[in-house]
């Protein structure tokens, strides 16, 4: 018992560098960007709230799985969704790091955590592709609210912001519908480039 | 649907301001104390790996309880739990913060958390007493981890940090044996003053 909890709280431990890695979006009226601990509560709290749009969803491991999704960026860094250089061994570096994270856990629990990170990563399941839903929906909240903070980046442009929101289409759709006033609402205020 | 839909959004869009609320409790390793979306994630994990020690709980109503217990201090701020001026009139600043914020979302989402929220503030049952445990089991990791960096302030004492984890003692008597070592680890290593 009292092995189980050491192990269950160095792992509670060790993932408080989570609040230490910086993500490209840029909180609202503030000028300092989020990080992947305030990103992962603020999508938790959103699927517990527009779960409607995708129908019978277990949002309990929707919760979980958005609550764990970037973990594996404590060893990975964060990933610019857009770069594709570093796109290439994203893959290999989360792998790695994601054993030597989740090892810190008892057996069960390393698996259950590994089992809902794999989910979400491969995005077949509703439950998978409602978390990545919230994944592309919160970022461009955030941008456009800043006047596309991300966006103003060089080679960004609105076919590229579609292309990643894309998911949203078939999974949400009630939720696709906003996301596209919203990007063209972006482009017509000079946030983002057509 | 569009009305209900922009409510929604209004609320997620409001609630990014969780993440400049500042608490008591700094990170480990690095100089920044922490925030409350940061301290709300942390707490929602540690329900989903902590919860066998309370018995038989229902585990999403936990997670929802700590993702949104702090939301109210958006409009009240943070109130440090060993200062006792500030405490006396936080329950009143807090009451017109959750009026004021949760009354942007669709009536029954307003009532939903509201209801989440009263319950986590009662601290009656199994689900709002374990909430209530990992609100003060996690600032006790990160004090323990930075050299009890709250705990270094004048008049706070190892009677008050025993005071202020009370509930852990029937709740989870597993982690409350934990508790206690910590504290006493705390004093001998001269963190806190016994």
């Amino acid at each position: 018992m009292k092995e189980r909890l050491s192990k269950q709280l160095a792992f509670i431990v060790e993932i408080d560098k989570l609040k230490q890695i910086f993500r490209q979006s840029r909180l609202i009226g503030v000028d300092r960007n989020e990080n992947d601990a305030e990103h992962s509560w603020h999508l938790a709290v959103m699927a517990m709230l527009l779960a409607e749009y995708v129908g019978k969803v277990d949002v309990l491991k929707v919760i979980k799985m958005v609550l764990i999704h970037d973990l594996v960026e404590i060893g990975a860094g964060d990933t610019f969704c857009y770069d594709e250089a570093a796109n290439r061994d994203k893959r290999e570096r989360e792998l790695k790091a994601a054993e030597e994270l989740f090892g810190l856990l008892p057996a069960d629990q390393a698996k259950e955590i590994r089992e809902l990170w794999d989910e979400f990563e491969a995005m077949h399941t509703l439950e998978a592709r409602f978390a990545a839903c919230l994944d592309r929906l919160e970022p461009l909240l955030l941008n456009y609210h800043t006047q596309g903070h991300t966006w103003q980046r060089p080679g960004i442009t609105s076919a590229k912001v579609y292309a990643r929101c894309e998911v949203l289409k078939d999974t949400a759709p009630a939720l696709w519908e906003y996301v596209q006033e919203l990007i063209e609402s972006a482009i017509n205020r000079g946030f983002l480039v057509r």
